[in-house]
């Protein structure tokens, strides 16, 4: 069994919950297998967004087949 | 004055702010100087676990007596 | 162009969310040109507030003039 | 010349040697120009496994063409 | 369901393998619910042991009842 | 808006800057939407390259469609 | 031979070393076969002290029976 | 003498130098004693720039009178 | 209730200690809500002082008004 | 009591136990007062060797005369 | 085969390509069989140079005979 | 101008001041153009010493000739 670990960021106008559900969601849509995430960071965009753009960078963990 | 740390991780099905609650909570069932607590990384169980768990692994600090 | 980035830490009785925007909030007060902010630590005071005090430290980046 | 790095983690119930190998062959079956791996953690899985599961998260650099 | 982490450090006159099972069996003998372990760390003692004893600093997490 | 990062180490006989460009003019070619990148690591293979060569690694973020 | 870790902070109005102390004075209070120490961090708490109380987190490493 | 340390991030389209010299001109603009400057970090940003904008995030440490 | 944190490196002809306390002392010839204060640094310069200056970088956190 | 470390990096086409133990042979052959070793990273070279040669990066400490 | 890390620091009142260069080019004066090079940190000193001095400071690994 | 780093650890049945001291006043026996130093960690040993050893790993940094 081997794991492939992948780097997503997720973004919401809500809150960091719902920005690492955002990268949750998209790697859902293209992976069956996943097994877990790990957080690497919050950040939130200010400038070059509407309002504050929360970010949650998340490393998704699913398996090969 | 001596303080002590462990290392929890907390559950919840929400959040990471309730899973990092949940930790707390169980801190302070058996605890009863607790001072502070840090977040040293969140994550997300997904293969073992009913939908999404949000994990909080938390530093709890209390007073030795 | 240059950016400067500063190091505050918010306060919330609700949430980390909450004491990452009472960071943001704050630096709103005084500075126009906030372009991100990366969230550095999440903690919890518990013996010196009253009930737990969700704290974010936040480094805020803005463009100086 | 560019090279890309991806990040997997192979398991084996011996040894996290063969645990790290596991992750190597299975980069090889899929990518021809492997140039060095690099281990970035080792665990062991326990409760989700048959007894002890060695686990090696390994980046793997290889050639672009 | 909340997790505990302690950390261990196992020895071996073998290996790095045996060195981190000795940390996994001694956890064992004490604890039921063991989930996961993480190596911290490798290193060998030389001077104050009988020729070389490899170490393995291991963060064992198991389930509190 | 969800990102990806991937990571790539480009390589120049001239400088640094011309390695992460090097990672960058590669990500072009196959990428359309890439927001930002960032700066892991810079090295100098010797020999096993023809005189000294640069190497930038790189993560580079782009939106995912 | 297993050793464990346990993380405590001293505290001291006089000095770092003195914070040191009291925290590996407090260690051996209950253990017995402390071997090592490693400080993990200084700081200085003012608010909430009288004066200065200096603090040392320190990791003390003891053979478990 | 004490010093202080203020993090800037300068940018240029031209290369990584050229963004650091840009943060320790602006350092200099207004500061008279800089006695030193630490890289902490060189990024790219490429989506809401006119081609590459090379940005150094560098630490300058002055001294207060 | 927000925290900023500024970054001084405090210097001593005598000890790390007498160090912290000279970028301690500094801070609070300006600023009033002194909360806590973290070391980040140990440091001895020597070429360009007289005899051995210990150096001591320090964050140090006080209230916003 | 003086101890310098330096940092060799072994290798072995076997194992990174064998890799390690491979730089503190070496270690050895030229100092007398090895005290202890710490395993800094784990790597595999691939392109460049016959088959894959494991690396061991170890920080050797020695007492000084 | 076993390799040795040095840490050098290059100097450059041109460039920070120039300062590790430096580096190397010092690494090669008395060592034959250098392999790699890794940048540790790049710095600038303001104050006890001539204008700006740029610095970078490289690991050098050379393989022992 | 090329400066190089050495890892010394100094030892004190004192404090860690002494201790890094101690560490200096070897490396000025050997060197003659020692420019600054650099603590990496304080550690205690209490088993394999009388008493408590106070531990300073320090970086010391001289210029080459």
């Amino acid at each position: 069994m081997v794991f492939k670990k992948i780097t997503l960021i997720g973004t919401s106008d809500e809150s960091f919950d719902a920005a690492a559900d955002d990268a949750l969601d998209r790697a859902e849509d293209t992976l069956d297998n996943i097994y877990w995430a790990e957080v690497e960071e919050f950040g939130v965009e200010v400038a070059n967004a509407d309002g504050r753009e929360y970010q949650a960078e998340v490393e998704v963990a699913f398996e090969l087949e």
